[in-house]
């Protein structure tokens, strides 16, 4: 990746604020006279222009930065609940990369609904944003062609648009995971996959690949594809599975609430399988047996994304679309290593 | 509060995609042809125009949503680290509301540095938006006065301006944890404060108030100010407490960072006394022993201030300043029913 995108300001540098303050009055009234002083008082704009004057502020510096509409000041960021750390931490990385470059993030938030993602992408592209970051669902993204901005997809590719794309290497993580727990001598290992968006497909072929590599057939009744990502989906499958005559001795849950569910659920079942999760979360080190995961660095596909749109919307990276690819890592804790039943 | 602000849009009707869709062109013709057509061919603006009319749109609709720099067609949203679930469910909740209106929210996410407040707020001033709502820090806010837009402060009053405030019951919930405890025959609880927010001081004061309604003085040495809000500041406070020749019994824990550093702390102690953290979190009721904790609907504070903030800008709502007040409640679950130790 290119290093291009400009400098952030430096915090010493004299803001608006500032400029507000020495003069005595509000934003408001700054803003009105750096974009022309209509309706301000001839003597309150003179104390204005001193105050910025004093301060050695560029005065088209403080009008660039008030001009509204402007195309280049604001990337817009488009991702699901963000209640869920994952996308929580993807937007606080993206948010502070772009805030160095002086960029706003217009934020929508969709819950994994693909019409609101759709409605949430007309609203901010109608806002001029100089470039889109997009996790997007499942649907067809052919729209955005011709959007006239630079799109940069995160954690998974869309459909129908060749654009940029930065993600982590799920099916590298779920290989790491399943020959984790193959070399435990597990093999009757379940796999809990929430709703088949791209990511756990990827996991999934990872599961599959460390099977075959083993020499080992996958037992197709412990793939098992829930109904919704959520923990209390997960923690329904589990406790059917824990239910059967010939259990599962490891789960891999292929998201961070999948692991969840399966935790909850190994609350009131005898046997205790040993269980890998993908993603790693808060707490996941202080449970009763401290959890297992294939991680990789969410912050820095956040990053990583929003370097990428800055460089693209500034055309300082003129390269064909880009697949970067984050790595994942096995961070053992206890729940991934016990080892099977019998 | 008044329930003025617009319906929702519905979801089935037509929107700008589905135009480019029928028409066969992107997004960015469709707005180049709304706003007037220029640089689009005679025979591709016929046809974008042909599909809004087929789809039922009110072409000004349409213009409406593509107009850049509409001061009424966004929000501002100021708060601290997302990665902390008390912000990502303010900010998950006040999208939703201003998505319902048709309004966007731009976000600056500042982690509690006051420089970086003051530029966020600046850059988002700058970009015309109908309305601020900000998680303020302890600095000086009077700066705001006069920006030309409502604001709403969120979780904690601003310093030198007169403005709306959605907050919880911090004295209520501080005094509920105490009188919890008091009433479990503790007598030496610690309260371990996160850097002097105004939050931290109100729930202090809580805490001092259930001593005096119970007739009992609050040693001075159990009040803990930390010096920073992490886990790892809690965690090294809470070892030192423990390893004092007369430890606490109880610990209150004022929010949910410091809770978790407290019971990493635990895991090293001998004796182990009560636990009642602030602010609810993931996996509290998974761990070893469930966390009791003092708990406010913090969605519902986001929703409060958005839906304040659009009636605030849309004129609805020209009462004076208000000051809403969600209740907190105490959720037991096992680490505050701890008996005292001898």
């Amino acid at each position: 990746m290119s290093e291009t995108f400009p400098k952030p300001p430096e915090s010493s540098r004299p803001t608006m604020i500032d400029v507000a303050k020495r003069a005595g009055v509000g934003l408001g009234t700054v803003s009105r006279v750096v974009n022309g002083g209509a309706g301000v008082r001839a003597e309150t704009a003179s104390r204005v222009r001193v105050a910025i004057d004093e301060l050695g502020f560029q005065r088209n510096e403080v009008a660039r930065a008030l001009r509204p509409g402007k195309k280049s000041s604001s990337l817009a960021l488009v991702l699901g609940d963000l209640t869920n750390p994952f996308y929580a931490s993807i937007a606080k990385a993206s948010l502070e990369v772009a805030g160095q470059s002086g960029f706003a993030v217009v934020l929508g938030s969709v819950d994994e609904d693909p019409e609101g993602e759709k409605r949430a992408i007309q609203e901010l592209v109608g806002r001029q944003v100089a470039g889109l970051m997009i996790v997007p669902d499942q649907g067809d993204h052919s729209f955005l062609t011709g959007a006239g901005v630079p799109v940069v997809f995160v954690d998974r590719p869309a459909h129908g648009i060749e654009a940029d794309i930065v993600m982590v290497d799920n099916e590298g993580g779920g290989r790491l995971a399943t020959e984790h727990l193959l070399g435990q001598g597990h093999r009757r290992i379940a796999i809990l996959l929430a709703p088949s968006y791209y990511t756990t497909g990827r996991r999934l072929r990872g599961y599959r690949r460390a099977h075959r590599s083993a020499g080992l057939d996958v037992d197709e009744s412990l793939v098992v594809q829930l109904p919704e990502g959520t923990a209390e989906a997960a923690e329904k499958a589990t406790s059917e599975l824990m239910h059967r005559p010939d259990p599962p001795t490891a789960v891999f849950a292929s998201t961070n609430f999948v692991a969840e569910g399966v935790l909850r659920a190994l609350r009131e079942t005898d046997r205790q399988p040993a269980v890998v999760g993908f993603d790693d979360f808060r707490m996941a080190d202080m449970l009763p047996i401290p959890v297992t995961v294939v991680a990789s660095d969410t912050a820095e596909l956040g990053r990583t994304a929003a370097r990428l749109l800055l460089d693209r919307a500034a055309n300082a990276d003129t390269r064909p679309p880009q697949r970067i690819v984050l790595p994942c890592a096995l961070i053992t804790r206890g729940s991934g290593e016990r080892p099977p039943f019998r």
